[in-house]
């Protein structure tokens, strides 16, 4: 890899204007971390284009010169994706934030890659309409890291992950020429899907510069309910049983006692029963556009939840409630950090193999000397292992950590499952990709890198090392 | 290209074993041609493997020796994409029609790809489970060959694609290796998706030897209605307001009213009005656990409709009812070949765009000659055009019929849409492939094949040719 110049730094002044690029070491140690644990790395170079040929002419300078290329969206990954481990230059999407065309009549919406997931979650809410993905940080992420992760969030149980709503992706390639995936429609048998090869790979394979998605109607109404249990398998078993039932919940989330304590704390709130006696919660929503319809089978869900020995369920009256339970379960997040749980995996299993996963963590954590909070889309089989060890707190560069992960994730693979489900493998994954896929697999992902990459400058070394 | 000798016949024998290698002249026929137009191809041999390892060292050999490899499921594609106009082996799937595994806890499906998709449906509907892609041949088909052309149907408007259904498979490479390319979870953001990269890539990067698919519950009632219209621009603008009205039907299929006279004609059924105030019909239904709901919705959908001059509703009343209607829509393709409309055309464009496309079709016709009926997903934008030519019966190998449906198909692009939904590029859309995509775009594919199939032995030359 090459060292930038004054003569590269001044190329990208021509392109994107003297105050989009940024070399203070403020701006460097900012674009040098993300959400991932405790990591920093400097950029040389922090460069903001406003479009697609912006970048094209940045990127193929550096191609030309082998600077290695990082985007970068709202910097809120959590494995590491946007970190610049080689240096080189941080291509921020930050100014490419505009909604280009909410299309009503064909329910599509057409967005630039640097727009706050909730942003454009609100803007086509009020046309009716719903782009339902929703990761946790949808308060700061952007669509193109959404994108780039292939992100997920509660409402994929019932509406699936991002991927499930990419029609069309506008991509500058490493190589300079920008080229649109696919097309505008629903429907598409019309060559190899470059679509969904971009969507998850982590921004690896090309720079996504507009975003074409499917929306869907606003459902009009929902319901929620917090449901304890004071046995943490019942619990886990109690979300299989919803859906052989024939219920589709849009949402269907598991949240240890420990996980609930912290954030009952953390954000001061301690109306929701939090005792000994609980070992977890299951945040249950279905959504929909008859709201008696809803009650009923909300009505039914909890009459079949009392097979599984739930303690008293909470309904959540009104719009202030909803918003509180809400916050409990989206902060936790940030909660369990707070309190020294620094390590999150985001490990996934068919949904059944829920209960043997969370035993294997508990009895790892046991033998290992670790805690572990376990939370998130329980529905899905998708559940976030937050570790507090006592004296390693990031898994990067950690051979003892490693360790612990690689006996987690072969649970994990022998369970059915694989290492993230809506997470990205980016820097922090990568020593685990040979659990999950054999070499001909991995070697057939390196070669399809090369193809659009050949000179390996746009995040080079996520996701695999390319030997 | 190499020619196969007794030697690798000898070989192809010992791994399948004798009564599992064809090379009779009915045998070479048979295998020689599809469900597309009137094309017909003879290879030099067909072999039945029972196994991935079988396939394997059938592709190993052939890898060796560089003899042409044709992937073939049950022969219904409509793409040309089985047909071994290259010659050398035809290898057929049909003796794997295992349904391995339907895991109920987990919602999934393992089978082999030689299944019949109707059989696959079927099996797990006695399980109270679904699963929602329905191409028109499902009685025949093989799910395997979905696979390989990401299908649709009728339902695949509220329930999406193949590929939405596609968690992991299990895929023999050209050059003989077996892998799995995903996970059996419902999310999955570990490397790129090889999975959704298999999906629609038309037997040409891999063979699928095994699938695993989500199910969701099935839904309890369904109800079906019969709308005329004595516009066909009206019809096709209804289409679009039932949606921005916040329905999600899960069947919009549109019918010109020559396809309901010839199919009419066809299944001898002439319960349902076909006049010459007609113009079209569209079939509709909704589905759900709550009969109530459906009922209502129903209504809802047939108030809205009167705004677009729609004619006297036909409700199903039985299930009976639902057959014969059904009939008229499953039947139209094969009634419509048999009345000489050889040529079918897979189109589709952004829902809104739909009379924009429909009005073109007819124009071309005029001015070139044709008579065409148009059918099909109208709520996805996919719209079937069968084109009865005077003089010519093939698309493929013609060069009037080329220029018809390079002015087509540029209409088609410039609506924003594309030339395959559901059906495929394979041999007879291959020239049209420039249309839709730049030079840079088609050799990111073809680069990609060139990863996959070194040798380019594996159903060479479909999609595009790799020079």
């Amino acid at each position: 890899m090459a060292i930038i110049t004054p003569e590269h730094i001044n190329q990208f002044k021509k392109i994107v204007g003297e105050n989009n690029v940024f070399s203070d070491s403020e701006s460097l140690e900012t674009y040098g971390k993300d959400h991932t644990e405790k990591l920093q790395f400097t950029p040389d170079i922090v460069v903001k284009p406003k479009t697609a040929e912006e970048i094209s002419a940045i990127i193929t300078i550096c191609n030309t010169h082998l600077i290695p290329v990082t985007p970068r969206g709202a910097g809120t990954g959590l494995s590491g994706g946007a970190l610049p481990q080689l240096g080189g230059v941080v291509l921020s999407t930050e100014r490419m934030n505009n909604i280009i065309e909410i299309d009503e009549k064909n329910m599509q919406v057409i967005t630039e890659p640097g727009v706050i997931t909730q942003v454009l979650m609100n803007a086509v809410k009020e046309k009716g309409l719903f782009y339902p993905p929703d990761p946790n940080s949808k308060g700061s992420c952007f669509i193109g890291g959404n994108i780039a992760e292939n992100s997920g969030g509660p409402k994929a149980l019932k509406y699936g992950v991002v991927k499930d709503y990419v029609l069309n992706l506008e991509v500058v390639l490493p190589t300079g020429e920008i080229i649109w995936t696919g097309a505008n429609v629903l429907k598409n048998a019309t060559g190899y899907n470059l679509t969904q090869l971009i969507v998850g790979s982590e921004g690896t394979l090309g720079i996504v510069t507009k975003i074409v998605l499917k929306l869907i109607p606003h459902p009009k109404h929902d319901v929620l309910m917090l449901v304890p249990f004071n046995n943490l398998e019942k619990a886990s078993e109690a979300v299989g049983a919803i859906f052989r039932a024939g219920f589709t919940p849009s949402v269907l989330e598991l949240m240890e006692i420990d996980g609930l304590k912290i954030v009952s704390d953390f954000v001061n709130n301690h109306s929701f029963p939090v005792n000994d006696a609980i070992a977890a919660h299951l945040l249950i929503e279905t959504d929909g556009n008859d709201k008696e319809v809803l009650m009923n089978e909300m009505t039914s869900i909890a009459e079949l939840l009392q097979q599984y020995e739930c303690g008293e369920i909470f309904f959540a009256e009104d719009e202030s409630q909803k918003v509180e339970l809400w916050k409990l379960r989206r902060k936790i997040s940030e909660a369990v950090v707070h309190a020294g749980y620094t390590i999150e995996e985001d490990t996934v299993v068919p949904r059944a193999a829920l209960p043997n996963l969370i035993r294997a963590v508990k009895e790892l954590g046991k033998e290992k000397g670790f805690k572990a909070v376990c939370f998130g889309h329980a529905g899905d089989g998708n559940i976030h292992i937050r570790i507090n060890h006592p004296t390693i707190k990031n898994s990067y560069g950690s051979d003892e950590m490693k360790d612990i992960l690689i006996d987690l994730f072969k649970v994990v693979k022998k369970l059915g499952g694989t290492i993230s489900a809506e997470h990205g493998i980016g820097l922090i994954q990568k020593p685990y990709m040979d659990i999950v896929f054999d070499k001909t697999t991995l070697q057939l992902m390196r070669s399809i890198k090369k193809v659009f990459d050949p000179n390996n400058i746009l995040n080079a070394n996520k996701i695999f090392d390319l030997n």
